[in-house]
């Protein structure tokens, strides 16, 4: 992404986080991580994320979707013997529609039962609701018309070692100056 | 504390999380713990808790503060092998006041070099500010003049394993039903 691409994203994303009545200081304003994950089509797949505090035990992020962006399909592998990252996402405003692989036992529970049919839940979030994710859970998610502000509490965030299902993404692209 | 006076500072709180513009389910609404400590003296030493997730490795939850209203110094101890809850504090609306003891290398760093002095530090946190503690370390809080909307992202919370300052403290005190 092209750096000037990256200010804009940021600029606007500011604008949800004063629609959503979340204060930042100066210094978050200018660290909004703007994710197109390689895919060059932001403004439908994409994520623009702050960073709270991500420690070795927990994490705290807000993100930001805009109208109709979706983050794409990816689960958090166990890493260093720990199990997977396990996450909360909290609507604060807008709506996000999240997509959720089944557990195996509702896949047994179709008839005839199957153990390889797929069950995908989604689950609607309005502002103050919240849905928590088992770790190593397959997820993607996207924000209703007006885009959506979302809290995720998670154990350590370790973007690097997520594993997407499209195979052309790349979660940390490089930064092009322009 | 009263079943009368639980509900009214509930419904206290509740005008405290539309000031933050949160947004809560009804059945969160009903939820609000709040904590005197068994002092019953609500209106200054106290707090009005929403947790929204606690699982083994991670939690969130809202703390309210009443106007001058002040959460008692007390600490998280390691528990079952693993270092005490590790806190962040982040400042939502109005402003509080967090009391913290400094690192032993704060004490030797006096002059002259004390190993038994204590020192303890004040973080003031505005709405967009915030503060990690470390495991293990003593803090309190208080509410500036308009009270205080505090998120806090941390490791697993175990209430019944804090330890307070004040002898008299009894963190989960029962309920009386009038």
């Amino acid at each position: 992404m092209k750096r000037s691409e990256i200010r804009k994203a940021q600029l606007r994303a500011l604008d949800y986080f004063d629609k959503a009545g979340i204060h930042l200081t100066d210094i978050e304003r200018d660290k909004i991580e703007v994710a197109d994950f390689g895919l060059n089509d932001l403004e439908n797949q994409g994520l623009e994320i702050l960073t709270y505090v991500n420690t070795d035990r927990c994490c705290a992020k807000e993100l930001i979707l805009f109208p109709g962006q979706a983050c794409p399909e990816h689960m958090h592998p166990p890493v260093e013997n720990e199990p997977g990252k396990e996450e909360t996402f909290r609507c604060r405003w807008g709506e996000v529609f999240l997509y959720v692989d089944g557990e195996p036992s509702e896949a047994l529970s179709v008839d005839p039962p199957s153990k390889w049919c797929r069950v995908r839940k989604e689950i609607h979030l309005r502002p103050g609701e919240q849905y928590t994710l088992a770790p190593g859970t397959k997820h993607w998610f996207k924000a209703g018309s007006q885009g959506a502000v979302v809290s995720e509490f998670s154990t350590k965030s370790r973007d690097e070692a997520d594993i997407f299902t499209d195979p052309n993404i790349v979660r940390i692209p490089e930064i092009e100056e322009d």
